[in-house]
């Protein structure tokens, strides 16, 4: 299988439908929703709504009606990088190698930015063309579930307990905390959105909620490992910008090997968690094993 | 009929609403969910929570199941007024009489609070106990418009607007844009929450969709008035802020008897549009009265 040409073509297949859903910069309103396009088409890898549609599919259902799904799950990750850069929060300048959106627009277009991306993710939600494949129970639960994983107990929390932890030293199990809520609750709502839009039953869903767990783990420890052995140049974005902040990070507590074992032993887990999925789950599993070569 | 007595009563309930269903402050979230409260808990009017549930009452239905959602559109409020506090956009220090969230928790600590609030009101929205009371396709609905009313071309988009404008000579078409976006689109999805959790067909809804949208053209022009003509004491913030801010405003553009008399029109539009109601719209008519003697 070669996971990056699939990888590719379902990145092109998440960039068409941006276009298409996202609002065009014209009216009033123009500048506005120019700034939310810029850091919408400033090249993200569409990992969510790319594990949104793959999930769908290892269940055997045609992802592409979930598309507006996989959009509004791309809009919240991007209001999340446009809020964590601003000057009062991480305080960054490049964001994918282009100034980030403050540094573009203005600190109050900023917010603004990540707030129109937030409610437009709502809309994209429950919009109404969902109704011919979704039944609207389903579209309720998948509200819920997403507003869950990214409100006060989830990403918004994460980025609160991390701000606090600056410059402290925290015990691991906060670090562990401060993962699962900022990047793991995203992550894992982007598996059961697609679990639900292809029909999961109750075990498949319990299965893949924990695929989606172990992945998002899996996928913050790669991050940390590249914050420490990347360069800026392939980061898009300050290196070593974590140890420079004072960040609690998994090489600090665990060195770089043990933390290379413990992103394989995530990645395991995440495999394991599919165990009982027939080979439509095999662009899954590759995927999970295509993030830890991340780290090499 | 004794308004003020049925609005104290209305606003008790929405106040014991808010306490059971937003996040307590403990454990290792606190700090958040604490300035979440902070803001929450200042002492609002609860304008649109008693809309929504007048309007669900006026169609004879038991608002009382609609509380959650009531308590959604006071989060998204809230999340409103923090972030346009915040010192990269009005740069207010004092709201309802005491300091901003952002003066008492920190600029960062303040926008993820506006972050978690409007995140938290889309579980509101579609909080499980609904589908006793609501359909799940009714939910979708809510969902949808509310997202709509506060996204890119609602709330967020007016406050894009309102800065934009700041310091220059606008059209009054642009000023009634601004009012519309900022103000009127949230307040106009309070009215249709209440009708379609008041299982309003079709007629009423279009009929309440007026009602609110004339109501919240009232609501700002009375809100423009008391900037001119209040005090600081009066107003829980500083008196006199529009000019100062050089904000256009109607009584820059009319004069204050002109816009005193606009304020009536509108709200005599607003009573229009409820002329197939009963008298259990009596009290939604009161309400509509009683915000143009805030006036005088």
């Amino acid at each position: 299988m070669d996971v990056k040409a699939i990888l590719a073509d379902k990145r092109a297949l998440v960039e068409e439908a941006l276009k298409s859903y996202m609002l065009k910069a014209e009216g009033p309103l123009a500048d506005h929703i120019a700034a939310m396009r810029y850091s919408l088409f400033a090249g993200g890898k569409r990992v969510r709504p790319i594990l949104c549609l793959a999930v769908a599919e290892a269940l055997g259902a045609n992802p592409k009606p979930l598309l507006p799904l996989c959009c509004a799950l791309e809009c919240i990750h991007t209001y999340s990088l446009i809020h964590d850069d601003l000057p009062a929060m991480d305080n960054d300048d490049l964001r994918r190698g282009i100034p980030t959106n403050h540094k573009k627009f203005g600190e109050a277009a900023a917010i603004l930015a990540g707030d129109g991306l937030l409610s437009y993710a709502f809309e994209l939600l429950t919009l109404p063309e969902l109704n011919a494949t979704l039944p609207p129970a389903d579209q309720v639960r998948i509200v819920h579930l997403v507003a869950k994983a990214i409100g006060p107990l989830g990403m918004v929390g994460g980025q609160a307990l991390d701000l606090d932890a600056e410059g402290k030293a925290i015990p691991f199990e906060a670090l562990r905390r401060i993962h699962r809520c900022k990047t793991g609750a995203l992550i894992t709502a982007a598996v059961q959105t697609g679990a639900i839009g292809g029909q999961a039953d109750a075990q498949q869903f319990a299965a893949l909620t924990g695929f989606g767990e172990h992945l998002g783990l899996a996928f913050q420890i790669v991050d940390d490992l590249l914050n420490v052995e990347g360069t800026t140049e392939q980061l898009g974005k300050a290196a070593g910008s974590d140890a420079a902040r004072q960040k609690a990070a998994y090489p600090a507590f665990f060195g770089v090997e043990k933390t290379r074992a413990m992103a394989m032993e995530a990645v395991d887990a995440a495999l394991a968690a599919l165990g009982n999925f027939d080979q439509r789950a095999d662009f899954l599993r590759e995927l999970a094993r295509y993030i830890y070569t991340r780290t090499t």
